[in-house]
């Protein structure tokens, strides 16, 4: 089977896995229920149940295990998204090309419907036909990914961190808790899956944090490179925001360059796994060379 | 060892346990760290984990199995409280005597503690010391009773229905949801780490409803009566949020009519339990007569 076969099954798997997940629109209370399915189901690039699948296919993970962890940490990025464009927050109005949670519904709602929307995605990794102890292994991996140690600490490093010049030591640290904890997560849940042992672990860690670093450092390029059109979000919005970016401190082609090393590091560490890794593989080029 | 004694006992434990729970306030993000620990160590009453320790008890469950799920159901009610109080919910700026999380920090910083400390309830329970069935029995009670059928979705119920006549049932339901959901997972959670069976997670369960429900009618009974200073909030808020009432439906006399019934209900309840129920006992006590 063709990776772009396989991405397509997948992506169904996905989208019937949130679908079933999330509560029925036509029972109240209307508004939390609709802007839950809006946030999550707003067709977003499934990179994060990507990863879950790709990395359970490389230790032969059955894919009934990996329906849930794949929606699960979806729908934690999915509530990310809407507390990040709150009002408070980064205040956008625009996301994947629709208007936010909350412009779409109001701003109660749009709290109310992120915070639902994490408690569901550990829900349903505790009705994941999982053995327990699998389960539980998903659960500390994602609950650790999700919090203050991961991707909410990330956030709160970015805010910390708008209209100061920040090193790249300390722009990687975010980055590394706002966005890369939750991809290392993903590929880690797929592998616990496939029954991966610490060594694989290990490596797969390394391969998930270039991934994690090279998408940040391509939709840092992007934001100054693209439209908004492109994007389906405000494009500038970095630099408008005064917040420090891989173009800003290592120039463009210095971030190009970065990005190029984080590929091969990529590389490296999937050269083992042969044929199995392609899924994987395809991910990375993805990441590093989308446009959007 | 009388209640009083047990009830300090458990107190210290869910301290130590929150404690511990919380990140560093000396290290970065400082703001996060420090709102999370503010909105979960201002000194609530502990009933939730209190109900824990007691439903625990009356199966004679390790105490040291109880300490993750208490702590749990405490930070998923202390996180609930940040999000309430948030300019574009409830909008309030007094809680426990002292300023709620969003004014003693900014808005920005109370969205994502309220995020963090959910988290964190959950991957307190995924990394306590039960084994792993139980810690999944506990994942699933506690994520099903914050989420959209539970706290979330009553709170937005409650949302909904501001400015509108509600009728009890509806009023009940709301409540339900939104305070009942998570005192009903409390007491579940104790008595499974108790080993308890179907028939006595069937009772427990009824009371846990009943006390849920006086909970609420005695708090809209004090926020009539009680004054701003005696409550450490703002006292006379549903009025002013023209928000239905079991006072405003029921009148003052049928609302403590109601609370009576329902304290006769959580009695028998209990009445099979004999001495092992006196903490369960004493906690509905002080629900149905607490003057804050």
């Amino acid at each position: 089977m063709t990776t772009e076969a396989l991405f397509t099954r997948w992506l169904a798997r996905t989208e019937q896995q949130l679908d079933t997940a999330l509560p029925d629109p036509d029972t109240t209370p209307y508004g939390l229920h609709r802007a839950m399915r809006y946030a999550a189901l707003g067709g977003g690039k499934r990179m994060r149940p990507l990863l879950v699948y790709a990395a359970g296919q490389l230790f032969d993970a059955d894919e009934a295990l990996l329906d849930a962890p794949a929606a699960a940490v979806e729908l934690i990025h999915a509530y990310s998204l809407v507390h990040d464009d709150l009002p408070a927050m980064d205040d956008d109005e625009l996301r994947r090309g629709r208007p936010t949670t909350h412009i779409a519904f109001d701003e109660a709602t749009a709290i109310l419907a992120g915070d639902a929307l994490q408690t569901r995605a550990f829900e349903l990794l505790a009705r994941a036909p999982l053995a327990p102890a699998l389960a539980v292994d998903c659960l500390r991996t994602l609950a650790t990914a999700s919090g203050a140690a991961g991707m909410c600490g990330g956030q709160a490093l970015d805010i910390d961190a708008t209209g100061q010049l920040q090193t790249v030591a300390e722009l990687e640290r975010m980055h590394a808790l706002k966005t890369g904890a939750l991809i290392r997560a993903a590929v880690r849940m797929g592998a616990l899956c496939g029954g991966a042992g610490q060594t694989d672990l290990a490596t797969l860690d390394t391969f998930a944090n270039a991934l994690g670093l090279a998408f940040q450092v391509r939709d840092d390029i992007l934001d100054v490179e693209a439209s908004s059109e492109q994007l389906g979000k405000t494009a500038g919005k970095d630099q408008a925001q005064d917040k420090s970016t891989f173009p800003a401190l290592l120039g463009m082609d210095g971030a190009k360059a970065r990005l190029q090393t984080l590929s091969l590091q990529m590389d490296e560490c999937l050269q083992g796994y042969g044929e199995g890794a392609s899924a994987l593989a395809a991910l990375a080029r993805l990441t590093v060379q989308r446009t959007h």
